[in-house]
């Protein structure tokens, strides 16, 4: 409560809310996207679902006053403060190893979908499945011909969003480790990101 | 093999497919949704994932040529041939129980959801989750402001689309019972689809 907790670059969080209490995730250097989740604390099977908060928003990118709704259409978030641009992603899955195979990595590559596992094993919540996430900052423009963008994110340093906890939850973030193509700013250079835990207002 | 199948209206179908085998769905009345899963029949915890194609295909539509991928990345079914005007939704998830809720139905009411495990419980193939699902016909326009249409689809009575098994897998269908938005055409009228298995060409 009141706590600062760095998300290291290339890494996960994964922290409990109680019902009221927010959560902001701070853009520190303005470069780096942020995948994030949430589980219902009770009952890890339900949890922010993508697909559904499209149909609950009306729209795929949610926006103050929106709630981010579950794959049972409840709110589990409310969506209270956005200072970027408000440029975020729902529609492309977290990083993986086998995206990285894909793109010529022979190797381990930290991904967000090992972030998130590590990061809910960490906190005693392991998961069955990866949701799709929402990948704050993340600049995903669909464009009028159906076909999406890859670019670098529009947020400045110390940009952040802050969510309302609307059950208790699990909430879990992952500094995007992805250095290959340039979603973390020209440089591909994944950095730090911060998360706040704060009092209910 | 050669075997046509009726899909009735507000009802779900799975079939077995093997490797090289094509499977046609046909819009019969030119205003129905079906939505669509496929999943590997030797892992049911591998499936054709909307949120890991859309990244597959750099768009939000697939389009003949494309390869349909899986939550591990690799191609599941090739889509070979569109005979509509090739609008289809990958962004919405299947309706459910809690969606028809939220939308006054106080009953029971027939979902895609319900249709998916249904029918796959009915082949022997149960599955833990549901994942987001491809929506053939189904017209959800994204517009420049990032909210979403629910728009009537725009096939034609006897299109069809068709896809090639990448590999032996399971493939399942549920014609949307969705008649509170008018998704499935402004009459409202679930009405009965058709699918094919062709053999190897």
């Amino acid at each position: 409560m009141g706590k600062r907790y760095t998300v290291p670059a290339r890494q996960g969080l994964a922290v409990r809310l109680k019902k009221g209490e927010q959560v902001r995730v701070i853009n520190t250097h303005g470069t780096q996207v942020v995948d994030s989740w949430a589980f219902n604390a009770a009952d890890p099977t339900e949890f922010m679902s993508m697909e559904h908060m499209r149909q609950g928003i009306n729209g795929i990118i949610p926006k103050p006053g929106d709630g981010l709704m579950t794959n049972k259409r409840r709110p589990i978030l409310t969506f209270l403060e956005d200072t970027s641009p408000g440029i975020h992603d729902t529609i492309i899955a977290a990083c993986d190893i086998w995206r990285y195979r894909n793109l010529g990595v022979e190797g381990y590559h930290d991904s967000c979908t090992d972030n998130l596992r590590m990061a809910l094993v960490a906190i005693g919540f392991p998961v069955a499945e990866v949701p799709s996430p929402f990948n704050l900052f993340m600049n995903i423009p669909v464009r009028p011909d159906h076909s999406i963008g890859w670019e670098p994110t529009v947020s400045k340093p110390g940009d952040s969003v802050t969510f309302r906890a609307e059950m208790d939850l699990v909430y879990a973030v992952s500094a995007c480790p992805q250095d290959i193509v340039p979603i973390n700013g020209a440089g591909l250079a994944p950095v730090d990101a911060h998360l706040e835990v704060l009092a209910e207002a």
